[in-house]
């Protein structure tokens, strides 16, 4: 099988050249790390230069405040600012121009154009407009489209469906569960949203929409068909929902793809799982090259037929590097229990808990349901990958809803060695 | 002394006369309200076309859902969905175009640059992103300017202290009120922002940044400068800030300003105090045709100097139409008590409450202060306007800070006959 490595078009080697015309000398950030860059405008110098980690953006930024050296113009060229979560720390800053935001939101134009989204829809963000990228950046794609763009920020869950009903939104732009939670919020008051003006539901920010099961409960749900998106506050809007199956497109006009053993860092052979690695060719003001996204995927080029040549995700982002767990000798995934939990759960809460117990790896699962259904998802669990795991029934309403990136899964065991970045 | 009463300038004319051609028979309600517009081209047949009030327009919407009538185009050109805060009521919804939405932009954009922001400077908002339009045009504004624009959604006040400082921003966008919010903790947590990065902060959304003893409260709290705003969803961005006093210049290039007796509907006399009624002039796809903003104003033409012929509402806007109190026949306006309030209480909360005991009308207000305080705001409310008001004193931090729209004051009296629209 052929390798996801490298630069795979012309296109993408001529967009990388410009790339590394415009930034070489006056990138500090790159010129430090990776000398000349305008020599590595061939595939053999290319995948010779170093992988950059998110640590390493982070250590820049430390020393060099407030918005690190990552910066090929003067500051006062930047016009937007945005961060990271923090889940896992202090929030990455970074900036765009008004060149790279609009080159954000041409990426975001595909994802939406692919899921059918015309100037005619109407766009409801179930979102708090608060510094992350990824809504902001779909925002400035919806203004170019032509679309309308309904801001639901500041309002609850109840008000949120109000506002839908008095719009008539056409599309809802939130993660897998928020979306799940507003069919949640929706059926407690006795609304039908399989009636309702929404045809599709695009997703960001987390996994979920990729999950088989999560997108078939979002789906029926809604009555809409259910989009996945991927992409990273460093990066890019880099993947592409594929409207018939839980798979991604890497959007390879704008990106180069590569996909690596976490461990060995050598390229993975197509239809193995690794960590993608992104190059943006787009964003010359604030450029990523060569950037451990953290996240696994199963990488296949298209063969034949209308999509070919394509690079497809094969069931979307599976999971991140350092959430992979390996219980007795098993690589598992958060997104493989999410899935199995939510075939037996449909829209309820649920929360996976990884502990040390007498030296064995043990996987604690809370959902919210009766002890009928706890052992259904153990049996099932243990039936489709072979582990046992402790199922506990919680009363209904008592975990945590989230609106961004939910946090479901929790690793408490000491760090593996397997999660250090290079 | 002249009136301040319809058509100023020729250019003014001619943008009208643009408009009234751009809407005239396609726009149902304009059409419906006014019949054929474009005989209204001088300013004889202008100030006779009916003046217009919100109840109108919300009444409209609820016969013609989800938007109303006032429409001069398909529903797919609309691209921007708006809608007021909705305090007295069912929220308006407003849309804007592409074209429309620039205009709001521009008008903003003339708020800034009076202010003397530029591309350099660095804009924090302190706001929802709800969908309110003032500071999403204001957002608009910023982009267009090609600032960096720093959204301080979605975090409490202490983070977006944080953020302010993490990314040395220069200026703050928010309520008046809020920017007062934001100081009381910096002082809580023994942050100088006197010594911060901010040196300007511009207001909008309520009075207050024209209320002398608020504005310098403000200034001082900051080590800033304070600039006033004033717009309305209805309307747009029409008042722009004066750098020197506490005053606000129309933007006469975009809108038609008339000052009327709220009661006779006859215009009133320069330097005389009476209800703002607006005209948009670029607003095509939405328009709003002599509008009464419910605004009280009092307007002069300036006479000489670097701002010779440019129409000046002394004060900025006074007060509300409708918040208006007449005690013994004395007429007295919220925003008059706010600047003799905060001339003893400085940046604490207080709170106004109009009622009626015994057949007669009563000021009370509360106070976060002591005893002392609120016999020395009672004097001064006499000194000063010769009223007696209850003021009591009542614990710091137990009356509401609010982020949008402040509502501190409450009139609890059976509602008056002239607030009635006509």
């Amino acid at each position: 099988m052929p390798y996801i490595y490298g630069i795979h078009t012309s296109a993408q080697l001529d967009r990388l050249s410009s790339l590394l015309e415009e930034i070489n000398g006056i990138n500090p950030f790159q010129s430090t790390r990776l000398g000349n860059l305008t020599k590595a405008v061939d595939n053999e110098s290319f995948v010779k230069l170093p992988l950059l980690t998110k640590r390493e953006l982070m250590e820049d930024q430390i020393n060099n405040p407030p918005f690190g050296s990552n910066l090929t113009y003067p500051l006062d060229y930047y016009s937007h600012y945005h961060q990271t979560s923090g889940t896992t720390g202090e929030p990455l800053r970074v900036l765009d121009t008004p060149t790279t935001w609009d080159w954000w939101g041409r990426c975001w134009l595909e994802v939406l154009q692919a899921a059918g989204v015309t100037k005619s829809d109407r766009i409801f963000f179930a979102f708090s407009f608060a510094p992350f990228i990824g809504f902001w950046s779909a925002y400035h794609a919806v203004s170019m489209l032509g679309a309308m763009a309904i801001s639901g920020s500041g309002a609850n869950s109840a008000r949120r469906l109000e506002m839908i009903e008095a719009t008539e939104a056409t599309v809802l732009l939130s993660t897998p569960t928020y979306a799940l939670h507003l069919a949640e919020i929706a059926s407690q008051r006795g609304i039908d949203l399989t009636q309702s003006t929404i045809t599709k539901t695009i997703h960001a920010g987390e996994l979920g929409a990729s999950i088989p099961m999560t997108r078939q409960k979002i789906e029926q749900a809604w009555g809409a068909r259910a989009l996945d998106h991927a992409g990273a506050t460093e990066v890019g809007a880099f993947g592409i929902g594929d409207t018939k199956d839980c798979d991604l497109y890497v959007n390879e006009k704008e990106f180069i793809a590569e996909v690596i053993d976490s461990n060995s860092f050598m390229p993975i052979e197509s239809g193995s799982t690794g960590e993608l690695v992104i190059t943006n060719l787009g964003r010359g003001a604030w450029p990523i090259i060569r950037y451990r996204t953290g996240d696994l995927v199963n990488p296949i080029r298209i063969p034949s037929g209308p999509m070919e040549g394509k690079l497809l995700l094969k069931g979307g982002i599976l999971g991140r590097v350092d959430d992979m767990v390996t219980i007795r000798g098993v690589n598992i995934y958060p997104s493989t229990l999410e899935n199995i939990i939510r075939s037996i759960i449909g829209l309820c809460e649920f929360r996976i808990i990884v502990s040390t117990f007498a030296e064995m790896d043990e996987i604690g699962i809370e959902i919210e349901g009766d002890q009928t259904t706890a052992q259904a998802v153990a049996q099932s669990i243990s039936d489709e990958i072979g582990i046992r795991a402790k199922v506990r029934p919680i009363e209904k309403g008592t975990l945590p809803r989230w609106e961004s990136k939910a946090q479901r899964f929790s690793d408490q065991r000491a760090r593996r060695s397997n999660t250090k970045t290079p």
